[in-house]
Order: C-alpha cells, then structure tokens, then sequence
C-alpha cells in the first residue's frame, strides 16, 4: 500500500422520496440556484417537476441551464457563468447524468474567476481556487461525478476532452433516489454500469503498489454488485433493489475509497475513449464497453496476474496459469457486455483501422496533459486500438 | 436497502514516514493542544517523542493527558477538560488506542460546555453542540475511533460503559502510520483485529434491510482482509503489508459506510461486552471474542441465512442447509480466533454462571438507553450468555 490522503466532504442523501429535501438542502446554500439539466428527459419523467416544486415549497428561485448533451462543452458552461452572473445565482444544482454534473461543476467554479475563460482549468494553465457550492441529484447510476471532485468536459473548438479535479468540487450534498433511474432506458443503464467497471478497474490494474488488499476487495466486491445490478435493472426497469445497488455502487466506484493506495495511476481506458467520444460522439460507456476487453487483453501479455485474480475472485474462474486465467476473466467480461447488449469492440461502433492514429493522436494530447505520453504514445495506443479491433 | 444520509469527513493521512506531519497539522486547528495519551507504551516506543518534535517544530505547545487507560473513565475526561481550560488549549490531539481516542473526543466536546458534566452527554440528557477540533493518531488497528464520530466511556461510580454519537468529534485529520503499530504485542493486535471484524458483522447481521448487496460486499471484503492480517501481523510484527492492511480495514470498519443503508440496527455483542469490560476489566476485544462465537449460533437458531452466506462467501464453506452452513461458519471463526490467541468463551475469561445476571444487568441499562430493551431484556440476555458460556 503506498501513502495516500482521503477525504470527501460529500453528504449523501440516499433513497425512494428524498428528492423532495432538494429545496431545503438548496437554501442551506442559497436564495437563488442555477437549475443545470440534460436534454429534456427530467422534464418527461416528472423529475424536474419534482424538484421545482421542492424548490418552490423552500422559497428557492431558480433559473435553468438546459441542454446540456452527452459529452459537454465548453461553450455551455461559460453560457452557464453567463446566467449565474447575470441572475446572481449563488449555488448550482445539477439535475441530471455525468455531463450534467460535469457541467454543474465548471460552471461553478467559472463563476468564481474574475478573468480569464474556464477551459483554462482543464488544459492546467489556472488552478480552481474556489467554487460556488454544488448540489447533485444524478438521474443515471454511472460516473460518480456526484461524490467526487472531478469533471470532464470537452472543447468543441480544439476537439479535446479533459478531465480535471479540485477539492473545491465536490458536491456538497447529492441526493440519489434510485426510483429517479426506473426510466433510464437499457442501453444507457449498461453503459452507466460499464463506466462504473471501469472506474474500479483502471486503479486496481494500473496502481504501482503490488500489495493492495483493502482496496482490491472493495472493487472486487463492488464490481460483484454490478455484475448483478446492471442486468437485473435491465430486464425489470423498477426494480428498485437492483437499482438501488446499482447506483450506490456506481457512486462509491469513483469517490476516492478504491483509489486512495494504490500510488500514482492513470486511466488508460478512459483516456482512449474519451478520444473516442471526442471524435465518434459515441456514449461514453458504450466506448468504454468497445476498448476494454481489448485493453484487458494487451494488457494480458505482460501484467496477466492481477486480471486473472479478478476472474478467480469475481467469476470464481480457474486455469492452468495466469495467462490463461487472464484469458478466460476478458471472455467473461466480455459475455457479460454482450448480455447487456454492449458493443465489445471497435468494429461494433462501426470504427475501423483507418481511424486508429486519429484516436491515438487525439489521446496523445490527453497523455501529454497527464505527464504519461511515454508509456502511453501515440505507436502504444494505436496497438492497444487494434486489440479492441 | 433502507434510505440512508452518509457523510463522513475525516481527512486521513495513512502511510509510513507521515507522523512527521502532526506539527502542521496540528497547527491549522491551534497554537497549542491537549496532547493525550496512555500508559505509556507510545513513550517506549519513540512515537511520543516524534510527535513531540514534530510539534515543536511547527511552534505548537503541547500540554499532557497521561495515563488514559484501556476502558476510560469520566473522570479523566473531567481532568482533561480542566486542563484544557486551564492552560487555553484550543484542539486535542490524542496519540493512542481507542481509549485515548475517546477520552480526547469528550474532553473536546466537554471542554465547550458552559455548565453541567460530560458524562450527561452519554446518558443521553445533552447533546453535544459544539467541540473543539480532534486530531487522532491511532497506534493500534482497532476501534475505528479515528474516522468517526462516536466514542465510549465508562463512569467508574455507576459502572456503566456507555456510547454516545455526534457529527461534532469526528477527527478533523488522522495520521494513520502502521508502522507505529509494530510493537503492538500479539494479544492487542488480536483483539484489535476482533474488535474491527465484530464493527463489520454486528451491522451485517443486525439490520433489518433485507437486500443489501453493496454494504454486504463490503463487509465480506474487509473481513477477508482482517481474517488474513491480523495472524500475519501477529507471526511478524514489523510486516508493513499486513499491519497496513489491519489498519486500514479496521478504520474502514467503523467509518459508517458498511452501515449506511442497512437501516436501524444496534450492536448486542458490543453492548453485552461493554457490561463484562465495565466489571471485570477484561480487554474490550478479549471479550467481544468470548461472545461474538456464542451469540452467532443463538442467533443462527432464527437467522441462519446471513451467518450462511458469511462462511459461503469469506471461507468458502458449503453444507446441505443454511442451518448446517451457519454452524461451520460460527466453527470457522473459532477456529481463527483459537488461531490468533483469543478466548472463545465466557469460561476462557474465567466468567461463570453465577455472573450473567449480573452482567445482563448492567447490559440492560445500555439496552434501555438505547431503546432496545424488548429486544435485548435481561432474561434473553443471560441466555444468549448461555450460548457464550
């Protein structure tokens, strides 16, 4: 285990009916909220209503950021900072999936800057150095982005996605009512839960320290949930046992408890993928599902042990050798994203080996930011992009 | 699962080298702290005297609490908030076991009363509205009192050991270095070791959520952990995998996580044990270990099916009924328990028959305070004794 700090200041407001606390949790921080939201599918479910209503009720005016898409830009947060200036919005709340979140969380901490433009924080030319508070109520079990200090957004000038994340960031309440997901189609249920894997795994395989037990078994315990929830949600919508572990799960995969010791890692899957949705606009767990058995195999060949324990302690798989458990843990990985009708590979999202080096040089700019490009090169990533051809 | 709020913010910082930070951690909270102690076996080892530098050198002062011990009682609490008053201290740091932890948690609380006696805190006639800040430095695996917001304390004139919550004591910051906890001898490290697995089972069996996959998972992982650290910590003493492994996990054990969502459930192995620490002195996880084995097989006589499921999936046990299966498991605990040195039994700690009553009887004052008398009387208490015996 190497040293590490934890902490997240996150209170989490869990279960069937606690959205309507959202307007009395919005006026522990403020008079007036900027309203963040997708693309209308809070407003059809009822949702929104819900939470405007609780807003209403607590004496919380609010104003509304809608529009927010799948893979956000830069140009709607700084629309966002634009609205919570110009109506004096003293706190965000972010209703919605990842982006939204994501989104939520840029504004607020753009709001906070007397010059100079938000993307500066995700290319690391400025750091945060405050933010108006956050208030999150996901509608999707997938990025997490309600109990962590990080976000993701794209800059559809340059084409770039990035991450970044700050201590300043971190909601300071998220309210997470599983019944709020019953309406989240198939699809985008899987892909919520293949994100969430993801979020696990890439720590647990790309941590230096070899001897990480605590940390191993919370994801491999985690990820046994998952394996179930996302399924399960599938097949009956309103299942409310399944829905609930399944976002519970997915909030607790990137809230820094699995991550916290295992050293310096990155997140090679994501950072190929997020090339992927940059370029694609493909769904981002729909491109996670595409690379990661792939990745899993390249990865096979030189680092087989870790994969295979997962397939021993997740699958209760056996063989002969490492090499060849490892095998077996990416062909039951892969059964199980074909169970949740996910793509498997790049040839699934209609991506072939012409477009290789453009992803690859699109994730190198990713790698440079993150001080990785030399294990992670732009020759590197074009032969990981053909494992998951 | 049930609706749940978790939040918990405790910054850590965990790893070998960091008790070199107390002084400046310490020095975000103050100018000059409460610094309290054991018996003395952090001034043997060197560890008082690292910490002392380390203070020093930030231009903290630093006044004495000595001689806290195992089982703390109100009285010490009473001094040390004279001291605190006395000589304007503004934070405490405590540098010990769980005991030592406690007591600088309700001297902090204590210390912010106008009027009236700590120990009304614990009876539960006054809840605690503020406390100065507490920064913990465990230096044994054990309560988990370094990343939460409880705390136990023995009025030695009535004999009653009683707990008590607020979100006011959880540690501002704990340093967790599990080398401070090589010269922990055998025994201590067993019964630590005992205590964390009984904070993870007792919410496990006890909830009344009857689908808890996340929480159940995580339970199962963290005591796979300790079932295997605490021996290795035991047979080598100074193996930092495995005495950071114990740390960790028992820190986790108690940090509210593996509760959250299991609904209301109460602890009757803790709360028996506190009634036998309270009059016979025994060491608190000697004697959770003499009950847990005895209360789990009254208890798999109703509910066998979650002890089941814990042999199935922690040791790997399989029998032709839950019935059968929750057997093995309770045998498969005593067997680790024989394994690291515990009692097993009432009658290993030299307590008889003649004594349950006695014990129930004191039990039964927490269990009043507590509110689960119907559940937990005397008479049912003496005969899961019985199954202790």
């Amino acid at each position: 285990m190497e040293n590490f700090e934890f902490q997240n200041p996150t209170r989490i407001i869990f279960g069937r009916g606690e959205l309507d606390r959202a307007g009395l949790e919005a006026r522990r921080y403020a008079r007036k909220v900027l309203l963040v939201t997708g693309m209308g599918s809070v407003k059809r479910s009822g949702v929104f209503r819900q939470v405007a209503d609780s807003l209403e009720r607590a004496g919380v005016e609010f104003v509304e950021l809608q529009g927010v898409r799948s893979n956000p830009v830069i140009s709607g947060v700084r629309e966002g900072i634009r609205l919570v200036r110009e109506e004096r919005a003293q706190a965000i709340m972010a209703l919605g999936g990842g982006s939204v979140m994501d989104t939520g969380k840029a504004v607020a901490a753009g709001a906070c800057l007397r010059d100079g433009d938000p993307w500066d924080f995700f290319t690391g030319s400025r750091v945060i150095q405050e933010a108006l508070p956050v208030i999150a109520i996901p509608t999707l079990a997938a990025s997490g982005s309600e109990m962590n200090g990080y976000m993701v957004i794209t800059d559809e000038e340059s084409g770039h996605k990035l991450a970044v994340g700050s201590p300043f960031i971190y909601p300071r309440v998220s309210i997470l009512d599983p019944s709020v997901t019953f309406s989240v189609p198939g699809d985008y249920t899987a892909y919520g839960g293949v994100d969430a894997v993801c979020h696990l795994l890439e720590p647990y395989f790309n941590g230096p320290a070899p001897f990480t037990p605590v940390q191993d078994r919370l994801v491999e315990g985690l990820i046994s949930v998952i394996l179930e929830a996302t399924p399960a949600s599938i097949r009956k919508p309103d299942d409310y046992n399944a829905r609930a572990a399944l976002m519970w799960s997915a909030t607790l995969a990137l809230c820094g408890l699995t991550k916290a010791g295992v050293g310096t890692h990155y997140f090679p899957v994501h950072l190929m993928e997020h090339a992927l949705s940059a370029i694609f606009h493909v769904p981002h767990g729909a491109g996670l599902a595409a690379l990661l058995p792939g990745w899993m195999t390249w990865r096979s060949e030189t680092h087989p042990g870790k994969i295979a324990r997962l397939g021993r302690r997740v699958w209760g798989l056996e063989a002969k050798d490492d090499a060849a458990l490892s095998h077996k843990t990416v062909d039951a990985l892969r059964q199980w994203l074909g169970e949740i009708g996910c793509p498997r590979s790049l040839r699934d999202l209609g991506i072939t080996g012409k477009d290789y080096r453009k992803i690859a040089n699109n994730a190198s700019f990713q790698a440079s930011i993150w001080g990785i490009e030399q294990d992670y090169g732009v020759e590197t990533m074009v032969t990981i992009l053909g494992y998951c051809a």
